[in-house]
């Protein structure tokens, strides 16, 4: 069990709005950064232009990380993390839709910057995206409930192509706090990759 | 088989130096986006200069990837690739040093910007990690190599700490074109996540 931050909606709310502007161009900037064809001259500038930004940010920064904030109705705001986070330029970010109390999707665009082998999707990037939804999905859309991976395995059938993808997951079964769960990813074409995994779901506590 | 773009040694190394030192800065501008404590007047001045600085890249930018080159020699350069492209601010990037042709280990910081659960690392980021040293374990350091992963499971012990990390890989056996590796990733307190996987090895043309 994790520590969150105990904060109203409203606040919330409040701190996604002052941070989700910068994170969003920071965002482009990734993308930019990775298809760009400027010139040197251009590229010595932009640098220089950043690092003047980064050392405005770094001038009051905290220590650690912003982890998960959550509400006393037990809604959570995930500020740093990877594939989420409201304040991470990293993540895509992934946005989970439950369809049912069992089983959920997603729908994303991952560009240039996901990349593994050339113009397709890292495959390991698939797995990452593969245990954010089946995670989610086993915690059946309880925001008080967190699940933590026990084993997760991917099977490969093709490579993914970069661009827009669908994901996919349901629980098959559970036993006590044992949830099973099983998924996939999809480019245009169809499935690329497989999952299933075993989670360990904890209620939080407050 | 993905088509490499043919490229010599130094025009390789020409480009790697034209663009790190600007993958470096938005590379660190992720790391203070995601730790930020900025007033809001602050934040707003930033997200105008790097407002500015994205259309200067966006000016002249290629509308695919950079995708991978490789030089006659059989040496390849990752341009865009999520967790080692030279142009890629996304990636830590990750380094693998080969111990022998069988068995392989990489040391990398992952800070705030990998978190899930909080203060520690994203369990599906260590499965991307874990994917790409069994798969360049696999490949067996052979540049003209590469090794798609067919299947891979992952086997989470405890959570993994923020911070610095290492990782280890080794072939077990191998069939034909299929080699079974198996690998984990630890923090400063031990092993926190398993691997093994069934990678099928190809050889590049040229």
């Amino acid at each position: 069990v994790f520590e969150f931050e105990q904060l109203s909606y409203e606040e919330g709310e409040r701190r996604r709005r002052r941070y989700e502007p910068l994170t969003e161009s920071v965002r482009q900037l990734i993308d930019a950064t990775v298809r760009t064809e400027a010139d040197d001259a251009t590229l010595a500038t932009v640098k220089g232009e950043i690092d003047a930004a980064l050392a405005k940010l770094r001038h009051d920064q905290r220590e650690g990380t912003f982890g998960i904030s959550a509400t006393p109705d037990g809604r959570t705001f995930s500020w740093s993390n990877v594939v989420i986070g409201l304040r991470n330029p990293m993540a895509p970010p992934l946005v989970v839709e439950h369809d049912t109390p069992d089983k959920a999707h997603l729908d994303v665009h991952l560009g240039a910057a996901y990349e593994g082998p050339p113009g397709h999707l890292h495959g390991g990037y698939s797995a990452l995206v593969l245990d954010h939804i089946l995670g989610v999905t086993a915690s059946r859309n309880d925001h008080r409930t967190a699940a933590a991976t026990g084993t997760i395995t991917l099977r490969y059938r093709r490579p993914t192509r970069l661009g827009q993808l669908h994901a996919e997951a349901q629980i098959q079964r559970t036993e006590g706090r044992k949830v099973y769960a099983i998924g996939h990813i999809a480019d245009a074409e169809g499935i690329t990759v497989e999952a299933e995994g075993l989670f360990i779901v904890v209620k939080q506590p407050g």
